[in-house]
């Protein structure tokens, strides 16, 4: 067995226990990584020196952005307090394993649970900040998933020192752990313990994670978090699943009906606060009513986002506008032509492609043309027309008065984002510990034969398929609890 | 553009629109496509006959097999019949889109919810019967999706008539849909009904699938219906998400404490029934207790088994056991001894691999190690042990004391079964019309800006995060209504 058919199979045995560990067992764990980490803060800032050292020359030499240097401190103020924070706040998540969705008594004493249970084996593939190996790995446990991380190589002796300290953490507490479990041998025991080792593994090399693409027999999910490049190559070159997104090419379409105003709120929110976030607005739709009116709509949302720094890349008649109005004399510069492909690119930058459109259904159209199926904006006093853009637009995200900013884990109030998505399948947006399992389907019966069953007229049983009512988040024993008070 | 961008691309304009579509909409496509079907049954049977001529030959030349080509029959006793009332049945289902699952208010007058919403573009290939084109064109309108539709050479004047009904059904009706619907203009509307006589296309040969797998731009969902060498074809030969199964390699292991009366009729049951089924159990494992006990346990399930005509391909302890029981004089042929690629083969015939293990543990990682992430079956008495399997063994559907024959849509209650996934994200198990669906996440605000929200020690104002009550099923307007009555 090769180094990375070991590696990706390990995970697989460690998953393969994670998946039946109780909620206050991955809690002991996640609290075990907590302290560990906590323990070994002096050493692994001694790694992340090291990993310093190595990169300030080549900042230096202009072969490494300052700002990529800064993400792999992790002596900065709060860095590892932070850290160690987002493993407890995790910890306290709901568990979202165990979940029952949907049961139906298929027949008295045969009865069916959909419950949620891990996806099994992640590999995440992650820039720069050292900080992630401790997130993800809090996140893959907390879930039951067994988690292959590769960080950039520029932080590679700070990743190997943190996840260091998480297998020790995982060693401790699984030896405990199993001696407690009931019902199993001490053989199987032992087994457990040592599987739960590999829960979190890491790998260095750009090599490694080409060869770990070709393990779709024991990984299940491939998580990139990085640069547009990185995830295209990733889903080029496996056949496992791949949550993330390449493209962030958000629109905002400024409606007739739209108040001045709000639009200026909106769109300088929008494209302003962070323009290198995928959410941030790259094309600006607005409706030709906009161009020439009296109130000279558009030349003052212009100017709210001029006066930001914002270059605007104009079609024919929205230049036209702005280049009658006052505004024009002032920034010439900042208000330029656009070319075809200024609305295919994400600009991540103070540049803003503007567009004008005649309806709610040319700026549908152009969004389900030119955009990343990511986050898009309508801006309307018109409750049928945001419908219907909110129905026709084909995005993760689809919104109504509101900046396409907001378009995040934390600020949808998820608790922990695992990582933005553009799939049509699976999970879809920011994405939440729930992207990282799935369901199976239980049956409990008492010793059924499916020959029994069909149609009365043929002698057999009849299905019953009545549904049996879950609550929001229930877990089996839940359920079962409830149903007996009812009775 | 070549043809096959074409008909890729017309299917995503069909899908933009049908996306749109309110449920009684979608009915009276249905309804529609049910009545020209209905009416058009003479032409259709005609174009059947024409390709049951051509396969005539080829039976009888042994070229193509007497039970494919009466799948390819749809004159047979009821089965047209059965074609139209598919239909009926499928849009008497509750509309999977629009659904709310989650909401959560992020500040008064900034909610969020996450609502259903078609895939967008499937793309189905199956094998010989012709009525699937009815069934899944009829399963794509309802949950909202375009269909590119592939089946069988053999069938394909049938496939071709029937969807030529279709095309003229979904015609029709789109004129009468786009007149009525309000806010759009009336090129819009053209454009609409144009797009949506391409919502239903079907595709002739081999080579057009293998231009259609590589249109990932276009196309959101693979679903192969067909033998696993389709389907291991097409995972391997896209990068869009497949739905399928390659293998169904079930296993039911039967505990230390197992009835022997429950064993005999769920294991019979899960053999016998239809072999040639991927939820028909492949390996039997047997706790090394009833080899040789005094009550004859393993003889006597094996004898049941035999007695259905089962060969039995029997572990060096199993065999043993037979061995020297009375069974073995009279069934020599049948008790066999087994190699190891017993384990990994599904026989689908009348062919069972029996392994004997020590213990539940044993079994599950024989199961995780062997099995095809189908459906797998324990038998006990014990429910700690039945939990810890049911955890323990990775699979769409863990089932205790019952046979792995119920692993079905309809079965389970759904209405309708699109395909059987053994995949571990996005649908698992059988699926239903919740498999053609995803979510997106709407935010409906009134103007506001990301960057005012944040600590309120920054001066900024904090998320609320309040959790909506939804019910079950529940869409935005009854949503909205239960809360004003809560008001």
């Amino acid at each position: 067995m090769d180094r990375l058919t070991e590696i990706a199979s390990h995970a697989r045995e460690a998953a393969n226990v994670l998946q039946t560990l109780s909620t206050s067992q991955k809690s002991a764990f996640l609290l075990a990584i907590h302290a560990r980490l906590a323990a070994a803060k002096s050493q692994i800032l001694a790694s992340n020196k090291k990993d310093k050292d190595l990169a300030l020359p080549l900042v230096e030499s202009g072969k490494l952005s300052s700002s990529l240097y800064k993400r792999l401190d992790l002596e900065g103020p709060g860095k590892f307090d932070t850290m160690l924070q987002g493993i407890k706040d995790i910890e306290q998540l709901q568990d979202p394993v165990g979940k029952v969705a949907f049961a139906n008594k298929l027949d008295n004493g045969l009865e069916l649970y959909r419950v949620s249970c891990p996806v099994g084996v992640l590999l995440v593939i992650f820039e720069a900040r050292p900080e992630v190996v401790a997130n993800i790995a809090a996140l893959a446990i907390k879930s039951g998933n067994a988690a292959i991380l590769k960080g950039g190589k520029e932080s590679f002796h700070t990743c190997e020192a943190v996840s260091k300290a998480i297998r020790e953490a995982m060693e401790e507490v699984s030896a405990a752990t199993f001696e407690e479990k009931e019902g199993s041998t001490g053989g199987d025991n032992n087994k457990a313990v040592k599987h739960l080792a590999d829960a979190v593994q890491i790998v260095e090399s750009r090599e490694d994670i080409d060869g770990l693409l070709k393990q779709d027999k024991y990984i299940d999910l491939v998580i990139p978090r990085g640069s547009s490049a990185l995830v295209k190559y990733i889903q080029w070159n496996t056949r496992i699943p791949v949550l993330g997104h390449a493209d962030g090419l958000c629109s905002t379409y400024v409606a007739e009906s739209a108040k001045l105003a709000l639009a200026q709120t909106v769109v300088v929110d929008a494209k302003t606060t962070y323009p290198a976030a995928c959410n941030s607005t790259e094309t600006l739709l607005i409706h030709s009513s906009h161009l020439h009116d009296s109130s000279k709509f558009f030349p003052q949302l212009a100017k709210s986002l001029v006066d930001q720094g914002v270059t605007l890349k104009c079609d024919a008649p929205a230049l036209a506008s702005l280049q009658a109005s006052d505004l024009f004399k002032d920034h010439q510069d900042k208000i330029q032509a656009s070319n075809e492909e200024d609305y295919d690119t994400e600009f991540l930058e103070l540049t803003l492609a503007v567009k004008t459109v005649d309806s709610a259904e040319d700026a549908i159209r152009h969004i389900n043309e030119h955009g990343s199926k990511h986050t898009d904006a309508i801006l309307t006093e018109n409750e049928a027309e945001a419908k219907r853009f909110m129905a026709g637009v084909d995005a993760a995200g689809v919104f109504w008065n509101a900046s396409t900013r907001f378009a995040d884990g934390f600020r949808y109030g998820f608790g922990a984002e695992v990582g933005v998505s553009t799939n049509k399948t699976h999970a879809r947006g920011p994405v939440g510990l729930e992207g990282l399992v799935i369901y199976k389907y239980q049956l409990h019966g008492n010793g059924q034969a499916s020959a029994d069953y069909g149609n009365e007229a043929d002698g057999k049983k009849p299905y019953l398929h009545e549904r049996i009512d879950v609550g929001e988040k229930e877990t089996l024993g839940e359920l079962a609890r409830k149903r007996q008070r009812l009775e």
